[in-house]
């Protein structure tokens, strides 16, 4: 048998996973976190926020896959063994779900949904103004696999969209930014900012207050990009003076989000816990097994990560 | 200067009716409901909600238009003069605004967002399972107008999507039933029941305790078509019973819906005050400016209304 595949991750029992793999490439020497075993047999590790020098345990680990689409949780390890190529999931149904997450949250302010829940607490008929599609404008920080996928779909509805990415995009229907100098453009002309960037060098703390400024005065936010990307006091400050409408957030500084976080009872800040998009493995094993197969027989892999941009 | 165009709502004042119409028609003799002068001089009426009888009381009227894009307002008048074409706006805003309603409620019950609002509330950082894209099956009836935009934008989500109309019709990527022998299986497959239907003779309470035992338990209930479709003991049995999971309603029997009427305070059901579409008069006159200019020229007429069918 093949080198053993190591799984790596305290949210959930891999029992799944191991199935899966196993349907497309046969048997597998499967290990859990807990009985890892000889490391030595360790070819591919499958990983979920590992601890900090684990997967550098493994001398022969040839192939490490993050369980998610952010990486930001692996590469937070910063003794990972350099050479070993980087990849992760791909999963169209989370990518999808991402795209839902972003229309539920940006339709529920585009159309005042809880000035309505007031109104039947009230048992009061109140049609409120409201804004046509057309002039609600959507902006996506993070042009990639996910936010082409929301853009595309904002667009699809009517809605002006724009998004920014590092290097330049072309997007069908949807208006492009990038660069740090095309940024103050694209916020300027932002009615609900939707982040799904990735989590990096140069992305922590990008939400603060100079941005959350050069957004319109009643701009709306949704993140579900990482926690690390908002600068929680600049939030609240900015929600407090008015100048932000409201926020949608899935993804916190600290996750599970503690307890005592001003988040959880603010009456302008709706908490998810970490939802936006969930992976499948039945949708997301199909590139591992692919790349599986490939770093056995010596091909090129797919889905890989860049260390140095850290996506 | 050609005959006059009246303005007969409750609703709005018109103020920017005339403002639209004069921009595309030059100067117009506009009146309103209160101030319809001389009758005679009558040639349109613009009319929600008429009074009966009082449209066949403009002896010169050469056409009628529906200030909705229902009619069921109108053709409740059995006064209104025989052989006077009958017209109805159309607005790709409002359009596209009755889909943002079915989406949204859709989302809100796809998500589980009101399972995640009691965990914020309590301060639970709680994950709920979640059921895939791909299985969740939205059910259209009615594939008019709005119907088919509504339907395309679901299956454009990636979720299986069909669609019930009375005619067969063929629409992309959206499986198609129609006519009293197709309901049934078009209600075995539906796990979110959207209804956007006229309200005709045919289709006045079709919304009843056997259509509702149709759908598979669970089953979510979004109608933003008219409050006449829905026999309402037989939703709040259905809602009680556990077989309905909740109803989203826009439209209801009586509007505004009577302050003591028991959707108001029930836990499964979200009232909102007919607010999926709204009318613009912007995007909604150039079709009425055309049909107008047609009339006058005596040219065929668009967006047309057939009072056998009464849609
Ligand atoms: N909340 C959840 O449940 C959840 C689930 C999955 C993923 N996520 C988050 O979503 C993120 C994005 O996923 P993805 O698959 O779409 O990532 P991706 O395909 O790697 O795309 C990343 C995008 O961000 C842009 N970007 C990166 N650094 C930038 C910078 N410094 N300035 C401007 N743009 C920058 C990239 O620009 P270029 O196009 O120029 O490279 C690219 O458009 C993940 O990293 C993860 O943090 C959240
Ligand atoms: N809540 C709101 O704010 C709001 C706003 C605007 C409109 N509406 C409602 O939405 C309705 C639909 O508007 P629309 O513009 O989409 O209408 P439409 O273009 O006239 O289409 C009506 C659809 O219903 C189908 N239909 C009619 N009678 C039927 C029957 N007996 N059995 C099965 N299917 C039947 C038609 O079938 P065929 O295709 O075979 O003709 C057609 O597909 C309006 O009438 C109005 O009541 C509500």
């Amino acid at each position: 048998m093949a080198g053993a595949i190591a799984y790596i991750s305290r949210d959930t029992d891999g029992v799944l996973w191991n199935k899966v793999l196993e349907a497309g490439l046969g048997p597998i020497d499967f290990r859990t976190r807990d009985n890892l075993g000889n490391k030595d047999d360790i070819e591919v590790a499958l990983a979920w926020k590992p601890d900090r020098g684990l997967i550098a345990s493994f001398p022969n680990v040839k192939l490490i896959v993050s369980l998610g689409m952010g990486v930001d949780h692996l590469l937070a390890d910063d003794k990972l063994p350099p050479g070993v190529p980087i990849t992760r999931i791909m999963d169209d149904g989370l990518v999808g779900q991402m795209s839902e997450y972003a229309i539920y949250f940006a339709l529920r302010h585009h159309r005042d949904i809880d000035k309505y829940a007031e109104s039947q607490r009230a048992k009061a008929w109140k049609p409120e103004d409201f804004v046509d599609t057309i002039h609600r404008r959507i902006g996506i920080t993070g042009l990639g696999t996910i936010g082409q996928d929301t853009a595309k779909k904002f667009a699809a509805l009517g809605f002006p969209t724009a998004g920014w990415s590092r290097t330049q995009k072309t997007v069908p229907g949807v208006e492009t930014f990038h660069g740090p100098d095309g940024l103050a453009a694209f916020l300027a002309r932002t009615d609900i900012l939707i982040n799904v960037l990735p989590l990096t060098r140069d992305t922590r703390g990008l939400l603060d207050a100079r941005l959350f400024a050069a957004l319109p005065k009643g701009a709306y936010l949704i993140n579900m990009g990482r926690g690390g990307h908002v600068v929680d006091d600049d939030l609240l400050a900015a929600l407090d003076s008015g100048h932000l409408s409201g926020a949608a957030l899935d993804v916190f500084n600290t996750e599970p989000l503690p307890a005592d976080h001003p988040y959880w009872t603010h009456s302008k800040v709706k908490v998810t816990p970490h939802i936006a998009g969930a992976t499948n493995p039945r949708t997301a094993s199909p590139g591992v097994i692919e790349n599986i197969k490939r770093i056995r027989s010596g091909q090129p892999l797919i889905n890989t990560v860049d260390p140095v941009t850290g996506y």
